[in-house]
């Protein structure tokens, strides 16, 4: 449905702005969820971004606020009323300023997590947050969704990884939060509360972001395990020789290793015989150690407490880059074999093996099917995807696809989990947070999206159901 | 003034409150501010503190939230309009379970810093907050003031360290989201937003709260610097060597340590010729590694690029003892001098060393006094204080005091920097909010506070002025 409203907006914008409007600018990765096709404004910086948000306002017009468009859970699309217009931060590409002496740089939203991350590493820091899609996700995008990824574990999510922001709040109004500082206590945390919004209160613009020193002495290890519980076992005993050093430590099942055989059977991998269950864990540490030695010291003592049955230690540049490529290759496995569900769920620590455990057992009561369960172990975040058995297809599990994952998301609830780790809220999951979340926040977060956004303009349907 | 719906009040509270206000109830540390004497009600759970808050809401009664009092900016004492109702936390203060290996603890808001730092301690983890008053601090007021400290360089500040939390809401209702998750990203982040809200947008009650491993190696050592800049440049080294194993990072100037001559001459300090600065640093290291090798190479390094020129390193723990006391004495000296006015600012780390050479120079050519700069100087946070000088009285810079404050206020705010760093804003500097503050966030957090807060009951006066 066109917006009558278009014709009226786009005179009033001060720049030009698009009318066709590229396919990409419709889609999200997953096909879920198809957008309407309005206009497209892409400012060049923060007075454009605020006067196209003023005029929307103003006109009634809906605003989908737009990044690389790679989240998961359709929060940068529409299919739904009148077409909104999408706000693309590609054009506010600015590094503003980096701060070695002080570990800051200052990012606009449009730059892509992988820049970010290449000028951190020019004056020899590092952006530490890290996550598949990065040559393609926007600093906008990432701290809209609080994106997690590999190194949450020891560096915090994207939330943990921001000083300041600058925004623009859906009256069109520029704030002014672009600090540098490690502590500012002057009143309410606007920017905890803008990160993870998910475009809904507001367009983040710009940011400043926390780098970090790159440590000395760095090593990945692959490591075989029993099961899950010797897998957390294990990180105790990082954690507690490590001081913080553990950087990742990833969860990978056998299947998940299957689906690389099938799907990219090139792809080399450490263990002939394909492990039940593996972890790959990647340490960082001061000078003065090595972190070869590190990883031997930890093989050596899982080893005696019956917890590591094999291990491969990465000995050089290209051999770190081949265990990654295992853990990294496995969404793409999932997608070729064509999941019937995802989960991105997280878990109390001392819960995750057990859950594991149960929900298996659940699942098999309730059909023939595959499961792929492999993630962020450290931080407690499985990605649990369910996959038709060998020889099925996915369409024969339409019936029971809802259920499977209600069920799969009580149990993480049950469990005091949450159904919504990394990936965000967005359309997708607008209704599971409506039904599992505490309706006291729920009426908090209603509250608060009504004094800020009383017109219900920003990026509507959203975290909550239209 | 006596609140008249006080008698209708005491009535509907289903337990006794108390009428006969202990004067602790009413007093804040720095003398300041007197509060009003009115019901002090103490709830054993958090039932008890929702039907508090819903009776107050009913009969308009104003709430003032009180932990352990020990807060700088007058945010526990309410002194003008009706008396408040006092909620002391005092009775919750139970640690409700502790989670070694997920490296949590669910603690009630009456549990006081030390005791969860001890209970931390008992299952060999340790709850890294850590600031002089942790005896007396209580959990509820640590979180409600995002308090720092010490351990910020390495741990973050109070929101850092919290993973969920339960509060009473103005309305009378309970969140519940104390989850143990390091990733969920189901909506708004109101635990952020009620960290560091000052009791103005409700209670908390219970928190989960971060423990981390004891590192396996820790070490102590005093370093004297040229100036701040060469300290800025140590830390710089440090945080390249050890890979984020820095743990605390204080700056002590000859001022603190000449006060410390002239109130606590028993004190020992290491260097018998007091130095004009010198730094505290403390590190926390992987298992393999000898932090006194770490100092001394650190020390050595320091010495290479002319930064340090002398130093000590702990070699017992009655040195670290001895070491720290230093640090931690300096305000018992301040309070003892008398000052003319403190300041609890931050700055980006690169303004640091600039700002302590302008501000200095500003304040020569405003009169003669002394300057005690100390504080957290890997957070960029200074508690940059002024005394009379040597033979004179403060009351003679009566004349002077605020305007001085507003001048080193200025300074910082022109810098990029904070004039609240770890203290919040309480009574004491909701007018520096008021003035210094972005107004777009300003009028962000005025209409969150309405839309939680709609009858202005919860701590009213603190950070936004009456």
């Amino acid at each position: 449905m066109l917006n009558p409203a278009d014709e009226r907006l786009e005179k009033r914008l001060p720049f030009g702005v698009l009318r066709d409007v590229a396919p990409a600018y419709l889609e999200e990765p997953r096909g879920r969820y198809h957008g309407q096709a309005g206009l497209v404004a892409a400012p060049h910086d923060v007075q454009e971004a605020a006067a196209i948000v003023r005029a929307c306002a103003d006109a009634g017009v809906a605003i989908v606020p737009r990044g690389g468009g790679t989240g998961l859970v359709g929060g940068q699309v529409m299919p739904e009323g009148p077409a909104p217009l999408i706000l693309s931060m590609e054009r506010m590409t600015q590094i503003r300023d980096v701060f070695p002496e002080e570990s800051v740089m200052v990012a606009e939203a449009g730059v892509t997590l992988q820049s970010a991350r290449d000028a951190a590493a020019a004056v020899d820091r590092q952006f530490a947050l890290s996550l598949a899609s990065q040559g393609t996700a926007q600093i906008g995008g990432v701290l809209s969704t609080n994106a997690g990824g590999v190194n949450v574990l020891r560096y915090g999510n994207a939330r943990a990884q921001c000083l300041g922001i600058e925004a623009v709040l859906p009256s069109g109004e520029i704030m002014h939060d672009l600090k540098r500082l490690r502590k500012d206590n002057t009143g309410y945390d606007l920017r905890d509360l803008l990160i993870g919004a998910e475009g809904t209160l507001g367009v983040i613009t710009a940011a400043s972001l926390v780098l970090a020193p790159v440590p000395s002495e760095s090593g990945v290890a692959m490591i075989v395990v029993e099961d899950p519980a010797a897998a957390l076992a294990l990180l105790s005993l990082a954690q507690a020789r490590m001081a913080g050093g553990v950087t990742a430590f990833e969860l990978i099942s056998g299947q998940g290793l299957r689906f690389l055989d099938a799907t990219f059977p090139d792809l080399p991998q450490p263990f002939l015989e394909r492990p039940q269950w593996l972890v790959l864990i990647e340490v960082g540490l001061p000078a003065g150690l090595s972190a070869d030695e590190a990883l031997e010291g930890l093989f050596l003592e899982g080893s005696s407490a019956g917890l590591v049955s094999d291990g491969v230690i990465a000995r050089s540049g290209q051999q770190v880059a081949d265990l990654w490529a295992v853990r990294e290759m496995i969404p793409q496995a999932n997608r070729a074999i064509g999941a019937i569900a995802s989960h991105d769920v997280s878990l109390p620590l001392s819960q995750v093996a057990k859950f594991i455990t149960d929900a298996g057992d659940m699942l098999a009561s309730q059909g023939d099917m595959r499961i792929n369960c492999f993630g962020h172990l450290g931080d407690g975040n499985l990605h649990y995807n369910l996959f038709p058995a060998e020889g099925r297809k996915r369409e024969e599990y339409d019936g029971i696809r809802k259920d499977l994952s209600r069920q799969v998301h009580q149990m993480v609830v049950d469990r005091g989990g949450s159904f919504s780790a990394e990936h965000g809220v967005g359309r997708l999951k607008a209704g599971d947070l409506a039904h599992w979340g505490d309706p006291v926040r729920l009426s908090a977060m209603r509250a608060i999206k009504s004094a800020l956004d009383p017109k219900g303009l920003m990026n509507p349907g959203v975290i909550f159901p239209v």
